[in-house]
């Protein structure tokens, strides 16, 4: 993996860069849609690649693990085989899923013990199992186990959980840099910043994730729940500290605005589940604001969804036939909301690079934050 | 419209030929794909023209009168701006889905008067105001308000059911005849023999419904539980009776090798849920033969799921990702299964066709029903 960068902004910490990975080039800052189970729910891969213009996706380690299953993805050589996106793929370490299943998993220094949601079967997770199972899965990045904290948390906790995560990640490094890529082509890992909402522990853990010196550097732990400001707070210290060379990415982040104000923060990489999530419960993110389309306001609204976006499913169809769609309960309300969507996330991020080229990021931001989290 | 005949097989009865609408061409024999409430169930209008290449789809009245409702579709300017859709449309009368509706529905010589299955809201369908409804709708084709008898039905039910179904259509072409479409593009209307399986009765009906010399017939009433060698029978007396040089349209119908062997008896124009309805149970048909995805022995077929019918779907995606789509209940499985299913059964059609034009029809079908039918 090779990172540059071509521009920086002189107003804030954006920078418009790009990642070589041996699937191809991803021009940052860039928003990684989520495809938990090696689909990107209610989307083609040519939607993905033609209207969406995707040029990264997420898969969940957790669930791929799962089904269907670390078998089948072998045989199959890789997750990029067989879901047949050819781009590049980054999964996460299973980790941020474990812990959601409270009550069900046992966290300990040598691992975590779970049980499936699926069929209720006992597995472990550990950090050197992750590494191997995330070659099998054979995405272009991978992150490093960690523990994800959740909001709010006892101080005592986030530290001693911190301090597991760094632990962790020395034994991720470990097996990761004794082990090759299954399928021919590299892959890279990512560790990740911890320290929950606490700047001292922040701090300590960006210095610390630092000086493991990979090629690329995660924030976890955040919009877990804490308000916008704590997180911008946050993700600004943890960003003075890790490299500038190296590209920095905000997991689970977040709103347009969220995404907005970290790229001024220096943030290149985004996920998130909000883009298709909202869009199958029929909230549209738009150039123009926000929309519920469940609303009767919408119901004689013949106008496209949105035609400043252009792109097939937001100028061919109307407002009110997606509106029609959501309350039938028709299958292709949510194709067509999630493909929107998360056209508009990479427009979004697309456009945010071409300002921080051009030199006009930082007024831009503030107007595009006002204008696309208004309700219409 | 008009319908223009190509070439008649001469070892069948079976026809090529070409049906012009307002809007436009549609070449027979056709297959239909069912728009229930204005959307082919998990497949964009996109799909649908370029890779299904469907060239007229069906909606159903009842459920576009409930939702979106006629003040909305009137606002649109007609289905076709409403979901998109530029190509043909053909609008059942609504009938068949009130008479689903047992115990909430009154069938008197009037009309019906039946409770939605949404909101239970009361509601009559008349032989006129189904005309209005879809004048209101504007399919380039629209069928008479009949009533369809379920099987088994007593032959004094049948009679006395097909002789409404004739007042009915007197009334219906009424109406037809004294209104207008609303949009500026021509509409016409089908009439509908029934008579359950009772050959006389059959007879009555063919020569009663002849006699409308409207542009086009449909036989209705068939495929509704009875033995495949018994629609096939009276589906060839009906079509010794209905004018040569006018479109034949078996309602509801139906299989692969339905679709073929009543292509052989005359038939021009097919509609059916099947291959969307079985897509999202992981039913798929392919040249090959029919295929339960949901079956072990697909879990590590990395293979296209069609190599021979061609497509982005079906040469894309291996039959081991869909099986896991469909096991993992992703939105994807039905989104691929549905555009595969559907591309399939445009493509029987189309290939009975150039079979036609070929000369080479009759022992093409009799091989290809086995071939098509045959689990894999
Ligand atoms: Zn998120
Ligand atoms: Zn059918």
């Amino acid at each position: 993996m090779k990172f540059s960068i071509q521009a920086t902004d002189s107003q804030s910490k954006a920078r418009a860069g790009e990642i070589t990975t041996d699937h191809g080039l991803i021009q940052t800052p860039i928003f990684m849609p989520v495809g938990t189970a090696g689909s990107v729910k209610a989307v083609h891969q040519r939607e993905l690649s033609d209207d969406v213009q995707a040029q990264i996706i997420l898969g969940n380690t957790y669930h791929l693990f799962l089904r269907p299953g670390l078998d089948v993805l072998h045989k199959a050589g890789g997750l990029h085989q067989f879901n047949s996106w050819g781009h590049p793929i980054l999964t996460d370490s299973g980790g941020y899923q474990v812990y959601s299943l409270s009550g069900t998993r046992k966290i300990k220094e040598a691992g975590v013990t779970f049980k499936s949601h699926i069929d209720g079967s006992t597995h472990v997770f550990t950090p050197e199992n992750v590494m191997d199972i995330q070659r099998t899965i054979g995405a272009d990045i991978i992150m490093a186990f960690d523990e994800c904290t959740p909001y709010p948390c006892e101080f005592s906790y986030a530290r001693a959980s911190m301090d597991m995560t760094h632990r962790w990640l020395k034994r991720c490094c470990e097996r990761f840099d004794t082990t090759e890529g299954l399928y021919g082509y590299t892959q890279t890992l990512f560790p990740i910043v911890q320290g929950s909402v606490f700047p001292e522990l922040r701090k300590q853990s960006a210095e610390k994730i630092a000086s493991f010196e990979r090629e690329g550097n995660a924030i976890g732990g955040l919009s877990v729940g804490e308000p916008a400001e704590m997180m911008y707070e946050m993700t600004e210290m943890v960003c003075g500290i890790l490299p500038e060379d190296k590209p920095r990415y905000l997991m689970g982040v977040g709103t347009p605005a969220n995404i907005l104000e970290t790229i001024a923060l220096g943030i290149d990489m985004f996920d998130c589940v909000m883009p298709t999530r909202n869009a199958r419960n029929g909230m549209l993110f738009t150039t123009q604001g926000i929309i519920n389309i469940k609303n009767e306001k919408w119901k004689n609204d013949f106008s496209p969804i949105d035609e400043t976006l252009g792109g097939y499913v937001s100028t061919t169809y109307t407002k009110a036939y997606l509106r029609h769609l959501v309350v039938s309960k028709e299958y292709l309300a949510a194709q067509i909301a999630s493909v929107h969507n998360l056209t508009f996330y990479l427009w979004l991020v697309k456009q945010a690079r071409e300002k921080i080229l051009e030199g006009t990021f930082y007024a831009w931001k503030n107007s595009m934050v006002e204008q696309v989290m208004r309700r219409l």
